[in-house]
């Protein structure tokens, strides 16, 4: 089957059956957005569930929900109003704006990643990369910040955004998700919800889309103690990855290799981040993308978000997009909690009483909040407050050493001077530590999963599509057909329906056309089962029930199906042996 | 226990045990946007997935999932950019502002829903109404659109806006929907969704939210065919109802009367509503809060949204907002079909074939483009669609009768006159019929449930909590404790945690504090089963279930265990009878 026409079959199947479609048809459509249908919301939500239940209820971490609206401070301090950009060029022409590195990439075949707005403008020119609409001459590149905006309530300088990852939600409650934590590391706390992202020119229909729904989970640890309890249970488990390594030698197919193998290696990290990369390879095998057809690539610095200390890359082959990102693996190290603490003045650290008091001398810098004012202005406060979050040592050192210390934080460079701090130098008792924890994130992005596994769950059987979807997340779960439409074939059949329903099955009644056309109905929706009531239903109320990948048939009694379908679908009998039992 | 009393120690509990609490908490909090933390958030859930149970599993009707944006001609073709308003009025002293309604309503005790904004103003100022922080005077009041706007994409003029309600989704896809439907009348499409309402000042916790979750369905039936074929089995039911006739009559306490009377008595007018209605009131029942606290109320013409025909709000008693609507029962006509009909130029007509032809006489009505244009300017095709959906005997008669047809539509009222239309009388074999379905919704506000659901578990027993949710909903199904820390309890324990969370159960494990503290954990969350691991466990492989509500407890067999907490969970057997089996 040639690349392009599997895609483009998906595209027809989903549209047709009610899996997903472009929304406001009726408008002319609006790209990079896409309704669900019936059963791709069916579909879609049991990923959902299946996730939830591996990541949060098997883990015994915490799911929380929080809004899609944020007042703009909770983005000015995850740096997202700064860093949250593409570039954009303009057509001289006839005006249409465009992602620069995208055309690039597609007219030149050069990244565009991590190149500055120069770098762009500079290869845009030397490639003669133009607009794909009217052929006509670019602007410069510039960035343009991909929050959707708005105003909460009914005063216009209230600025709120749109979120476009669930995590800040996650950091900016740190505080009380620590203390539901009973005040004890490591813990993981999950989030599941919309997203939005201002796509400058969004074109790969479920791919990139500017409202998505991303499940993540934000792990906090002590970064003095980042191992990984359930190493053990992984360590032999296999991954193919890319990492940095690897890629900087210039190699660009991914390499096998074991937990363990990448963690001496140096490849991955963090054990954490090691530990839930098996998790997703092994959850997104689950959904029916083998593992051979899975890599991860390793996030150069400069393609990194601003926030991480290392990322990875889970990517799935598919018939049109190719390696096409499912989710994402980052250390976000303190970065965020940091900010937060900068931008709110809460106290987001934790304390974590010693075995017994150590005594140390320490440096105890003390910020001369008018030196401050003078230096920084409006932004005096935070930077004090990242003052506060910097090691003494380090600042101490360098300020008696350089005269000066050089703060990063919140995508600038603040100078501090001897003139901005007093020091002493004093012996202090400590009871404890007081620190941020350190985060890694694994963040999935559901609409890919979604559209991947209809894609991997596509086949063709005598000409006719058969949807071979792992049966705990089919849409439908059963259909109930009678034969005939006569003789009380159908009355016999809604019975039965009745009766599945009853027992929490989901059940799609069908009567019309020939048996062989409702199979087949079936099939291409990927319903496992099929149950008929035929004539010799009304003699010895028995029923046949049909496999969708093997077409086979076995008869059961009625008063036997629950019990059947439960086995089969909670307990993973195989078809076969159903009739067995 | 005073009323104001419950209401703080359910928002005290809320916060304490992780289940809502306001948003942006580090941030001073921004009002109208809760969290929900690890237990709401399940709870939430579990409400939303038995109401997906109930209205779209069982009813064999489809769900569906669309985007929170839309571009902005969807909520002008809905009304919304017109309607979705509410008054506003901003202190002349201190510039802030607030729903005049609402003041009206605290400081003089008198209704303002569906006033004119010059009734509001004269209101305000005979009752002296003023600013309740700074005592200022306010200024008359303006109308405050409440739907969150942003830009879609680079360009400035996309505007688009955050959907109010999931509807429109629904009704914008009613073309495919329809075909999903195989083309057959009746059928139901439902959402579950967020949506988002730019409320002008909120004040009331969880009950009224700028972001929240709804829950609704839209039914399409043929309107001349609006017989509920259900309705058999609600007839009898009976629903506490306040309608329209009633309150007219100065009744303000709801009359309880079967189904069938509230149809007969003409207080209901869609069978199809008041089956729905029924539904409502068992779903909003099986959450915990009885049908004696619940009844629907008739909104007035004057109160009723732009769309209604006949709304009924089903309300529920709380304790510190008095009755507040938890679903609203909406008559919707065609309004919203027409009105997308009108505005995309797409027809979403229903065709139905006859029996046999039918010969009719009947006026074939030609509008004149140009005089439309004239008439009408930019409207003109909004128009000529309009006059094309209006039945032609009344268009025609009025037209003879008066010189002039009055078309409403859009808000708005256009005068067509006979330099619009050519009108010709034909005969005509007509085969079928084409026209709007007509909708009734329900529609119901997850996170207001969810509140009103912890208030009714809400209970005290010897000065402590126990939260008495029905056990399909509770956050967490089951807690395992070992009795002590040592002897090798919590290692059995921690072996009787994995067996449960293998079987799919939702499992807390806690070993800090006296058995009786971490039982008393478990009640104030609504934990219904709590396992407790002693010296016996050690001799027998029997543990203790006790019951959350009595206290109680028996012994079962470890082995046993699966089985025993699945006939309490899914088959719903007693704790009293579990000991037995």
């Amino acid at each position: 089957m040639a690349k392009m026409e599997k895609c483009q079959k998906i595209m027809e199947l989903a549209k047709r059956r009610g899996f997903f479609w472009q929304s406001y048809e009726i408008y002319g459509g609006e790209s990079g957005f896409i309704d669900y249908g019936p059963l791709g919301t069916l579909l879609k939500r049991k990923i959902e569930q299946k996730w939830v239940d591996e990541f949060v209820r098997k883990e015994g971490f915490m799911l929380i929900d929080t809004p899609v609206l944020a007042p703009s401070i909770v983005f000015e301090a995850s740096g997202h109003t700064t860093y949250f950009t593409d570039p954009i060029t303009t057509c001289k022409k006839c005006g249409r704006k465009w992602r620069a590195d995208h055309l690039l990439e597609e007219q030149a075949k050069i990244s565009g990643e991590g190149l500055s707005l120069e770098e762009l403008d500079k290869k845009i020119k030397e490639n003669n990369v133009h607009c794909p609409e009217c052929k006509g001459e670019l602007e410069p590149p510039k960035f343009f910040n991909e929050l959707f905006k708005t105003t909460i309530g009914p005063y216009s300088e209230n600025i709120g955004y749109g979120r476009p990852e669930t995590a800040q939600g996650i950091f900016s409650n740190f505080k009380r998700l620590y203390e539901l934590a009973r005040n004890k590391l490591p813990f993981g706390v999950a989030q599941v919800g919309r997203c939005v992202r201002n796509e400058i020119s969004p074109r790969q229909g479920p791919i990139r889309l500017r409202e998505l729904t991303i499940m993540e989970l934000e792990f906090f640890f002590d970064p003095e103690n980042p191992r990984c309890d359930k190493l053990v249970e992984v360590k032999n488990e296999k991954l193919r990855i890319l990492p940095e390594k690897l890629l900087v030698e210039g190699k660009d197919k991914p390499v096998e290799v074991t937990v363990e193998e990448a963690l001496k290696e140096g490849y991955i990290k963090s054990e954490w981040n090691a530990y839930f990369m098996v998790k997703a390879k092994k959850f997104v095998e689950s959904l029916g993308i083998p593992a051979e057809k899975q890599f991860f690539k390793e996030k150069l610095p400069t393609e990194r978000a601003h926030y991480s200390t290392q990322t990875y890359d889970q990517l799935v082959e598919l018939s049109c997009w190719g390696a096409v990102e499912v989710s994402g693996h980052a250390w976000r190290s303190n970065y965020d909690l940091k900010m937060h603490m900068v931008y709110s003045g809460e106290d987001l650290r934790v304390y974590i009483p010693y075995n017994e008091p150590k005594k140390i001398r320490k440096f105890l810098v003390k910020p001369i909040k008018k030196a401050f004012v003078e230096s920084f202005g409006d932004e005096a406060l935070r930077v004090m407050r990242l003052v506060n979050l910097t090691p003494e040592n380090e600042l101490v050192n360098s300020l008696k050493k350089n005269g000066h210390y050089d703060l990063k934080g919140d995508g600038k460079t603040y100078r501090i001077t001897l003139n901005h701090v007093e020091v002493e130098e004093v012996y202090v008792e400590e009871k404890g530590k007081r620190f941020l924890p350190n985060v890694v994130e694994p963040s999935f992005g559901l609409d890919r999963l979604t559209y991947a596994t209809l894609e991997y769950a596509y086949s063709e059987k005598d000409n006719r599509i058969v949807l071979r979807l792992p049966r705990n997340i089919t849409p439908i779960e059963v259909a109930v057909f009678p034969l005939m439409t006569k003789d009380g074939l159908p009355e016999k059949a809604v019975e039965v329906y009745r009766l599945l329903i009853k027992h929490g099955f989901t059940v799609e009644y069908d009567e019309s056309g020939s048996i062989g056309r409702r199979y087949a109905r079936m099939d291409e929706v990927g319903t496992p089962l099929a149950i008929t009531i035929d004539y010799q239903t009304l003699e010895d109320n028995t029923v046949t029930i049909r496999d969708r990948d093997s077409w086979k048939q076995i008869r059961v009694k009625i008063d036997n199906l629950p019990k059947t379908l439960e086995k089969y679908f909670k307990e993973n009998v195989g078809f076969d042996d159903l009739g067995k039992l």
